[in-house]
């Protein structure tokens, strides 16, 4: 229970504590300057100070997808709409990530004059943010600040969404009126009852479909990382027999290693033993999957509506009808107690590639070979471990990421559906510091990482240890194959050289497979415990087989 | 007149041709890759492809700020949702920035699919940007296409304001429907009436105040320059001999060099003698000036509106009464013609250390002395030349700037009201390329300078020559007079070898006063056609005069 004799910074910072907080990630300016006073004095949220705004949203956003809940602090305006393309990534992909912004006071809005950092209105980083957050609130009252401060830590949590909260510099220190509110417990339960005729209905008529089903098999997405039901999956499947395949989106919500895992689904990209059995099933149990064009391979989809239970946080559908009032996480909880008979067929995997490169073989080195790819994720799978987070860029570095081997749970992150180029290596500063037993290794294309890759910088400040594969082939390779000009090309920077701008980390350039073996080993063994950075020198032209397949699709469309 | 048998693409590229555009700024992406073909084969607008987004925002407003208009090309959210503060910014300061957007085509959005990049609903990225625009349109109908563009490009010139032009990737080729739409002249001129009365009763008043006034001054605010109305403003005062000053945002609307300008005006952070001119004045002329906190230094404003004719493209108000539909252009062009007396006073200079300081004498170097801000700027006074533009970023590159002459008009940059940090070196891009003569001298903060500095890149790659100054003092040096916490450090890194990085450019070390004699001379005379990086070690606690006052002023208001 949180001590409510407090002021408004206090009782807020009380609040992510005990949402299980412990790092705010931001750049202060001015608004904020009292309230980044208030973190460091209260020295129970450790502040991470990034390059970027940009950076720092990103990093909030993998701490929330890793930790349950991540924290954005940012000055008025040139800090706050820095950071909306991030909080809509944030938004799309169910991250729940808490913007908090600095303001000016209440008391110098007085006759609307045209301070610093104003656009047009003081309310117009707030209107832009109702756009792209689940809920926000400008605190400003003392009365209701605390109920207004856990509603919107509690809509982030409820709908894993983004949410805006707005201080105004005047208001930080103004205690909380305590009369009118008693506080919430720990982190507030929400108290949404499920509809049970229609929950009734609707697990009678699912019973039957699986139970009479001939092939079926689970699409577990991305919500089911969100809401930490991977238990109840795992439930569900051991007690059925049922396969499981996961999503791009979704990579690693279960772990890889699993025996009923089949592998990520991804349409006319995957694989195609996944593929093949995912749509010749009878009956696709869709357990938190976004439909996305990304998740689901472009378009069009090839999952058949009448062959589907389709349930999320939001709606549940079986076949064209829905159900009004039934939500994931009760439904999957009654799915398991249901009377759901155990299949007894075995799942051929010969034909995942995957599963035997990392588990049955030994990465031979080609010596003297340039550096492919396909080779060098082939390698990659070799350095992951239990104690490794993958982190992916967009572009190839996603692509071929796919065919990496996560062991445990929710060890793969990337922007799978928006698709925001940059969110990688901030991203493992996010991801480190939420479970600091995990090494990253992030994955990135040279055009992702000229955008926010400089935030090394606030790796190498705060001692984090990520592997950095800079997949370097001079622009953007993802849109070569569907359109190719002078725009898609970039600058080539010796990227292995950055350790030298920023006094530490460590460079490797890598042009063949045993200069990579080489950096791998020593990144892994030597400098374990520094910032490694792997300059892979890659041809233009060269891509990953599922890249080829994407790109095939999304080039018809670009004109 | 432009060819009105094209598709909306070419339509769009010429009209903006036929507003001076020659570049475009931006970062392709699979939504815009068909409007970046047509860019390239158009061959009337080069493509200009920075780092990120953020990067090619911050250099088209530039380009805006410098040619009358400037365009800024990205892909839908993921492109456009990372310019929101830039354009912002753009509002706030009246910069006629275009930001165009590729987008899902309006034949993908059927059913509401979720496509990648999309966060909530199709027409997300539009509602945020009216925020923030002046103008908007989604090209989505042939009938009106050509008049809608040509609407949205009107504001913008009419408003000095940012505008959004959204193009649905499946309506690029589509042709201009012709039998409604005669197309517009060259740049449609606007034809806004103002109220012949009004400006005749205004007109009256304003001259009888100014003749009977003794000590007149004119504050020249940065509409003059965005109007490009300088040359009624030097007929002004060269009929009236009625002294002028500019503020920080309008820094160099006229060249600091000419006889009847006395300084930058800015309140207490400003010079003395500027300040008691204008502050003992009974009659201030303010011609197209923002009355923000900022430009008049902070608050309380010392303004007198008793004494006040202040007129901008918005509003006219003399003393405390308002006239409505006098605008600035049309004011300032009657007033010329009004039976104003000649003044004949002389206004003592004496107390401008700046113009002394540029003018008449030399630097002396101290051999082996520490490098000081103070220092630092009295040598950079004697690079400018007629052949440099002055860009300066947020914070003391900015303050201590002002104590900076520069002789020509507009070869001043700084977002000096809005404030964003990183706007200086990406501005150096578009600043440069809408105007070749010029060298941009940029002068950024480390701190600016983590944000968007690798932005050099794109300098490097399109063979531009600024020299950057780094004021490198390892973290936010104009808030820790403010409130000061280890939030305000940044990493130190070594600016000066980021050339090593490019493969392009010159850096170069500075701790002492010949050091920076040496680099300046190397980069002028050796170096004349090479980015060179000025990598400058300041004590962190050193500091400008001006930057002491300010936050002075802005500390109080912190808690």
């Amino acid at each position: 229970m949180s001590d409510l004799s407090q002021d408004v910074g206090c009782y807020l910072i009380q609040r992510l504590y005990d949402y299980g907080v412990r790092h705010v990630f931001g750049v202060p300016g001015d608004f904020v300057l009292g309230f980044y006073q208030k973190l460091i004095e209260s020295n129970k949220l450790k502040v991470i100070n990034t390059c970027d705004e940009q950076g720092a949203a990103f990093a909030a956003d993998a701490y929330a997808r890793v930790n349950g809940l991540g924290v954005l602090c940012v000055t008025y305006c040139v800090g706050g709409l820095k950071v909306v393309n991030a909080t809509a990534q944030a938004f799309a992909e169910k991250s729940p990530l808490v913007v908090i912004s600095g303001a000016p006071g209440i008391n110098e809005r007085i006759k609307n004059p045209l301070l610093h950092h104003k656009v047009r209105d003081f309310d117009t980083q707030q209107k832009i943010f109702e756009h792209i957050t689940i809920d926000s609130v400008l605190v400003n009252n003392p009365r209701t600040a605390a109920k207004d401060i856990d509603r919107v830590l509690t809509s982030a949590c409820r709908y894993k969404r983004p949410v805006y909260i707005e201080l105004p510099r005047d208001k930080i220190s103004i205690p909380i009126y305590q009369e009118q509110y008693v506080g919430s417990s720990k982190t507030a339960k929400v108290e949404e009852g499920d509809d049970i005729d229609s929950m009734q209905e609707a697990l009678a008529e699912a019973t039957t479909m699986i139970n009479s089903s001939k092939q079926p098999v689970i699409i577990a997405g991305v919500e089911i990382h969100r809401f930490g039901i991977q238990d109840k999956l795992l439930q569900l499947t051991d007690k059925t027999n049922i396969p499981v395949a996961s999503t791009i989106l979704s990579k690693s919500v279960i772990s890889e290693d699993y025996p009923t895992y089949i592998g990520v689904y991804e349409g006319a990209m995957g694989h195609q033993s996944v593929r093949e059995y995912v749509e010749s099933s009878d009956c696709l149990i869709l357990l938190g999957a976004l439909m996305t064009d990304i998740n689901f391979a472009i378009s069009p989809t090839p999952i058949e509506q009448s062959k589907s239970i389709y349930v999320t946080a939001e709606k549940l559908s079986i076949k064209h009808h829905n159900f009004e009032n039934v939500l994931l996480q009760d439904f999957l909880a009654s799915l398991i107690q249901a009377p759901l008979t155990r299949k007894d067929f075995v799942v051929d995997r010969k034909q995942d590639n995957t599963r035997n490169n990392s588990n049955n073989k030994r990465f031979l080195v080609a010596r003297n070979q340039k550096i492919t790819v396909k080779r060098l994720f082939e390698r990659l799978n070799f350095s992951i471990s239990d104690n490794t987070i993958v982190i992916a860029d967009v572009g190839d570095s996603l692509f071929g990421a796919l065919d990496l081997t996560i062991h445990g749970q929710t060890d793969f992150l990337s922007p799978a559906f928006y698709c925001s180029m940059g969110f990688a290596v901030p991203a493992a500063i996010g991801a480190q510091l939420a479970n600091p037993m995990l090494r990253p290794i992030v994955i990135v294309g040279d055009g992702a990482f000229q955008m926010t890759g400089m935030e090394i910088s606030t790796i190498s400040r705060f001692g984090l240890n990520p592997i950095i594969i800079v997949l370097n082939n001079n622009g953007y390779g993802t849109e070569r194959p569907m359109l190719d000009g002078p725009f898609n090309d970039i600058l080539a920077w010796n990227y292995y050289r950055i350790p030298e701008i920023l006094g530490h980390g460590r460079g490797f350039v890598i042009q063949t497979e045993d200069q990579l073996e080489a950096s791998l080993s020593a990144a892994e063994k030597i400098y374990s415990k520094e910032l490694c950075i792997l300059d892979i020198r890659l041809d233009i032209h060269d891509g990953s087989p599922a890249l080829q397949r994407l790109t095939e699709s999304l080039g018809k469309k670009v004109h």
